[in-house]
C-alpha cells in the first residue's frame, strides 16, 4: 500500500540520507532504472529488485504502483534528488488510477547540488535549473527559458546538457546564452559524480561551448558576478556588503 | 587543516547524509548559527561548538577558517545545502586570507527539494530558485528576476519569502508573477520542514498572495502546467508524451 519515491543523491551511498536508506531497508521491492538499482543493490541483500531500461517511465511507474496497490511497500528510485526531474511527479499523476496506494516522496541531492559542491559555489545566490532534453520539453521552450534565464542574470544548473542522439544542445544553449552572457563568464562541468571517473572542471562560458559533455555530464554557468578564486568556481552572496 | 562546510537539510537528522554525519563525528570544533547547533548538539556530545548570532557570517566564517588554519579539523554548518544560499561562497571568498585551509563542501537537501517532497512534485520540471531577501540583492535585481522567471514559464522555489522587517515581500513577488501568471496557478508553502509544527498546503498563486509567510516558510509557485492532483501541486514533464 505505500510507495516510497526515493532520491539516491549523485551515486555514492555515502551522499543518501538516513531516511532513504531506511525507506529501502522497509521495501520489499526496490524498482528502477537499471543503472540505479546496481548503485544499491549489494548494500540490500536479499531484496526483491526490479529494474526497467531507459525511457521506460511510464511503465516502470505503472509497474511499482501494481505491487503496491497489491499490498507490497515498494521503493521507486531516482538517482539524485526524487522531484527534480525525478519519479514523483509521474506517479503522482499515475497514482490516481491506483487509489489505495500512499506515497511519500523522500528527497535527495541533486545535481545542482552535488556538482555545485565539487566546483566551489556556483549557485550561492539566485540560479536555474534547466534540462536541455528536448524529448521531454520542446526545443522552443528551452531557448526560451535559456533566454529568460540571461535576463534576469541568473547562474545556471544544466541537466542533460548532451547525448549521443542530441550532440550539440550543449553549444547551441552556450550559444544563446553568449547573446547576453560575456565569453568570460566562469563555467563548469562535473562527470560521474560519486562514481568511478568523478571529475570537474572550471573555465569560461565560450570553453563550455566547446565541452563534450555526455549523459552524465551537468554543466554550471555563472553570472555577472561570478569569480573564480583559488581554481573554484564562486557567487558572491552580499554578505561582506550586508 | 581541514575545513568541511556541511548541509544538514531541512532539520531532522534522518535527512542528513551519511556523508555529512561522518565529517562532524570527525570534527574537533563544529562552528555555525545557534539554531543549526541546536539541531545537531545532543548527537555529538563531547564535540566543542562555537555558535553566533544571525547576520554574523563574516565573524563566523573568519573564526571557523582561523581554527582550521591553527590545525583543528572544523566543520560549518549551513541548513539545508552547504553552497545554496549556505556559507560555501563565503567561505572560498575569504580563504584566501588562510592559506593553508583545505575546503570540502559536502551537500545538503536544500529547501527546494525537501519542500517539494512534501507538496508533491511541484519542480519537476525546469525551476527557478530565488530568495527574497533584499538585505543581500537590491529589490530591484530581485523584481528582474522575477519577471525573468515568468517570461520563461519557469516554476519557483522562493526562500527567505518575508520576515519581520520586511512583511510585504511575498505580497510584491506574487503581484510581479501576477502580471504574467494566472491567478489560479497552483502554489504551495512548506513550514517547519523537518521540525514540530512541521507542514505544507496548497493553494492557488493569489491566495499565495495573501498568506503570512516567515522566515521558516519556504514558498512554491508552479508554471502554466502545474496541476493539483488529489490535494498535491505536480508539474508534468513530459513522459507521457515521450
Amino acid at each position: 500500500m505505500k510507495l516510497y519515491v526515493v532520491g539516491l543523491g549523485p551515486g555514492d551511498q555515502a551522499d543518501m540520507t538516513v531516511r532513504a536508506l531506511g525507506a529501502l531497508a522497509e521495501s520489499e521491492l526496490i524498482v528502477g532504472y537499471e543503472g540505479y538499482i546496481r548503485l544499491i543493490q549489494d548494500r540490500f541483500p536479499g531484496k526483491q529488485f526490479l529494474s526497467t531500461p531507459m525511457r521506460q517511465e511510464v511503465d516502470r511507474c505503472r509497474t511499482a504502483l501494481q505491487e503496491a496497490a497489491s499490498g507490497k511497500t515498494v521503493s521507486m528510485v531516482c538517482s539524485g534528488d526524487a522531484g527534480i526531474y525525478g519519479m514523483a511527479g509521474l506517479l503522482y499523476q499515475l497514482a490516481e488510477e491506483y487509489p489505495p496506494v500512499w506515497i511519500q516522496v523522500i528527497p535527495g541531492i541533486t545535481a545542482a547540488c552535488s556538482g555545485a559542491a565539487l566546483l566551489g559555489a556556483p549557485l550561492a545566490n539566485d540560479f536555474v535549473t534547466i534540462s536541455l532534453s528536448d524529448l521531454l520539453t520542446p526545443w522552443e521552450t528551452i531557448e526560451r527559458r535559456l533566454r529568460a534565464a540571461a535576463a534576469g542574470d541568473f547562474c545556471l544548473a544544466i541537466y542533460n546538457p548532451a547525448s549521443h542522439g542530441r550532440p550539440d544542445t550543449l553549444q547551441r544553449a552556450c550559444d544563446i546564452l553568449l547573446e547576453t552572457y560575456s565569453p568570460k563568464t566562469p563555467a563548469g562541468v562535473v562527470q560521474n559524480v560519486g562514481r568511478d571517473g568523478e571529475g570537474y572542471l572550471v573555465m569560461t562560458l565560450e570553453e563550455l561551448r566547446e565541452f563534450p559533455a555526455d549523459m552524465l555530464t551537468t554543466a554550471f554557468v555563472g553570472n555577472s558576478t561570478t569569480q573564480i578564486i583559488a581554481g573554484r568556481m564562486v557567487t558572491p552572496r552580499g554578505y561582506q556588503r550586508a
